[in-house]
């Protein structure tokens, strides 16, 4: 509901930047949810989106960029001077810093780096450290922790000192000599303790804990499997370095989905989502995949070719040239599988673009979703016509074809290609604007179209072209 | 890691059982985790799991059966007697109650029911009467809730009330007449604020909320969205009605992402875990679709026979009876696309299960890999003969070919059936063993393969049969 809400401030937010209005805009930023702000500032440009940070207050400043995605973030502060920048990461929580930095030219971030105090670089600096697909590259330092050995109200007091700097304070760690993890407080139990009960006497000390090397979807799994708030993350020697929380978490667990539907259909994992990732990105992330299966396909096709010569040798041995039949069973195959790998890639993305979009955003501005379904058809003639140029030489060079019969392969290609990616933007849109799950069975119902289609084009291409 | 603990003491437990040792179990549930508890049980008979409960405290024994997964907890209560049954229910959450009731016979439903108090009562059936994908349905009604004119002070005394009956403390929900939702205070900010500041000054009036027939979905990822703990739920008059917890939603995505993964590949979604279903409810669940995917490939075998008809007409028409050229044109689709379709459906229950699975204890315990292994083989084997038969008698009876090449396309339909799901079990294992994501290129790999190795087969099955 607050997106309609959003297509209905964004004008206004708009011409209080043209008019230059900053009272207005510093007002806007406090009184808009940051989340809401940060994907409003997205469809803006960067100077539009500077305008209105600079007149923010410096707290909604820092939450509205850290709502902002990623890939924007990383194209916004490419222009920001060093001071601007080094403030701004100064006032970030630790793993939303550690990620924009990450995707910085190392130059820039060194030049940055030296602007930071040093307590927060070197924070900075061990959490880059950390492998991208480790429970570490999850973590936040900004946890709370007590002593053992304080009163509840002791605890309670240094735990509203601590606050302001804590990404939660519902889960409290215990920790001993060397910041090792001896248990675990909830505020709740804070709450509900007498206020002059010992920490060390209600904590929990059987704290569910992982390694800082432990993989990164073991840490959503296991915070799942306990219904944890946040899981604390230790070193070999059990001491604490960070904590994973329920929203990093979940969004692991939705980014590990579509890695591997994106595998399943033989895309390469995209670093931001579909609708906002670079063209030539898409191409290239697709295209080696589907490249090499043509090369799988187009053995099956000298595989056929070889029982084909073995069987008709007897009765057939020389009716030579080859006819139609004989080229139509040869690369049919290479037909069907060329369109339905295409075409389940093309269902896959949109699945899973659905599946992430917030149903109402994508409901409202009918436009973006028209914009990616005119890039997706770029994609698919780029992708078959580079398939369907493999196809020509190798069926033309290798394979011994006629130019005229290599070009009716590659043609029918090109053709299916194309029908696959039409049919795999399609059908996710079709179910589910009838209210259907928009996954439903697409990659082999696509497959079995290309397949009836696919004989099609290929014998009408064919007779045309013979 | 508390995996191989669980492994460790779990004969211990059956021991203590075994022996009779009332005492020890009590003091076994009291010490170890729920989670755990919950696990550990899954793999003990009714009658053992039983007398563990009974010797647990109510609050233990009711939260370990939550922990419990829903497929054991229905065949658990099948025999239980109906006072225990209402004495469980009443003392379980209220999400979770609902979720067992919906499983239970009605009968059953309605013996319990009239035994639990009435405040209870009508709250069940409230939850039981909302949609099983909408927001409703993942709701708990036990959330914390105050006025907004108390102060602080009174506040932080009222929730200490409301704790024990509230899934959540750490968001308040600040409601108005008839319950309408008018605000939300956090803990963390009652407990960094004044004492005796009134509520309604420091509470956000601007809450997030989703209505009560919203979709499941949306719930999740809203929540995602906004990084929220729990997300309050509201009916058309905007009184608050339930709160869904940031666990559930996390549950959700998972499910809908396997949900996705299995509609994708052509598999009906399952109820339970791929691991602890039936074996007729896959069978049943992948049968449906592979034989409808199937008369579409034969349909693609009509298509290609109209025209090797048309265009072999002018210089081959009296070629009669047509080879095994022709033959192996005709039905290469049908038997690339079995071999690939089940193989798929394969690959993306195996890549679930190991998704969804804590990685532990799948390393631990292969036997049970094994056995689920060995299911797949039989399952296989079933559908592959399915599949044999349909296609022996369409090809037989619909497209007038003889027996022998009917039973020549019908065994290499089941050999590349049953292929392609061996291949679809091990690529996902042997990747993740390889430390690779078992993910990877699963479905158009399996495919590849299955287009290939098809070839070999009906050559070879053909020349030898006819």
């Amino acid at each position: 509901m607050l997106d309609t809400y959003q297509n209905l401030i964004l004008p206004d937010l708009r011409q209080m930047v043209a008019e230059g209005d900053s009272h207005g805009v510093t007002e806007f930023c406090r009184v808009v949810h940051p989340v809401v702000m940060g994907e409003m500032l997205e469809q803006l440009s960067d100077a539009e989106v500077w305008q209105v940070l600079d007149h923010a207050e410096l707290d909604q400043r820092v939450e509205i960029f850290e709502n902002i995605n990623l890939r924007r973030q990383t194209e916004l502060v490419e222009t920001l001077d060093s001071g601007r920048l080094s403030e701004l990461l100064e006032n970030m929580s630790s793993d939303d810093r550690v990620d924009l930095l990450t995707r910085m030219p190392s130059g820039r971030r060194e030049d940055v780096l030296r602007m930071i105090a040093q307590a927060e670089r070197n924070d900075i600096r061990r959490l880059l450290s950390y492998d991208e697909n480790s429970a570490g590259s999850l973590m936040t330092t900004e946890y709370a922790s007590l002593p053992a050995d304080i009163t509840v109200r002791d605890a309670l007091n240094r735990l509203r000192e601590q606050a302001p700097n804590s990404e939660t304070i519902y889960y409290v760690y215990i920790l001993g000599d060397h910041r090792c993890l001896e248990g675990l407080v909830t505020l709740r139990e804070l709450i509900l303790a007498r206020p002059d009960a010992v920490v060390s006497e209600i904590m929990q000390r059987d704290v569910v804990r992982l390694y800082v090397t432990d993989q990164r979807e073991n840490v959503a799994q296991e915070l799942a499997r306990y219904d944890l708030i946040a899981m604390p993350i230790v070193d070999a020697e059990n001491r604490l370095v960070g904590i994973v929380t329920h929203d990093d978490a979940l969004d692991v667990v939705q980014e590990e989905a579509t890695e591997d539907a994106y595998l399943q259909s033989a895309v390469q994992p995209l670093d931001d989502l579909y609708q906002d990732s670079p063209m030539l990105t898409i191409l290239w992330k697709r295209g080696v995949w589907l490249l090499f299966l043509s090369f799988v396909a187009l053995l099956t096709a000298k595989v056929l070719d070889h029982y084909r010569i073995a069987t008709e040798s007897g009765h057939l041995a020389d009716q030579a040239p080859p006819d139609l039949t004989t080229l139509i069973l040869l690369f049919l195959p290479l037909v069907m599988a060329s369109g339905g790998n295409a075409g389940s890639q093309s269902a896959t993305l949109f699945i899973r673009m659905l599946a992430l979009s917030p149903t109402d955003s994508l409901n409202s501005p009918p436009v973006v979703s028209r914009r990616v379904q005119m890039r997706e058809l770029a994609i698919a003639t780029m992708l078959g016509s580079a398939l369907a140029t493999l196809d020509f030489l190798v069926a033309w060079l290798v394979l011994d074809k006629s130019p005229a019969e290599a070009g009716a392969i590659a043609t029918t290609v090109f053709a299916v290609v194309l029908f696959g990616t039409c049919a795999g933007t399609a059908f996710p849109l079709l179910f589910r604007r009838l209210g259907m799950d928009p996954a439903l069975m697409s990659n082999p119902l696509i497959a079995a179209l290309v397949d009836v289609l696919g004989v099609v084009f290929f014998y009408e291409i064919a007779m045309f072209l013979l």
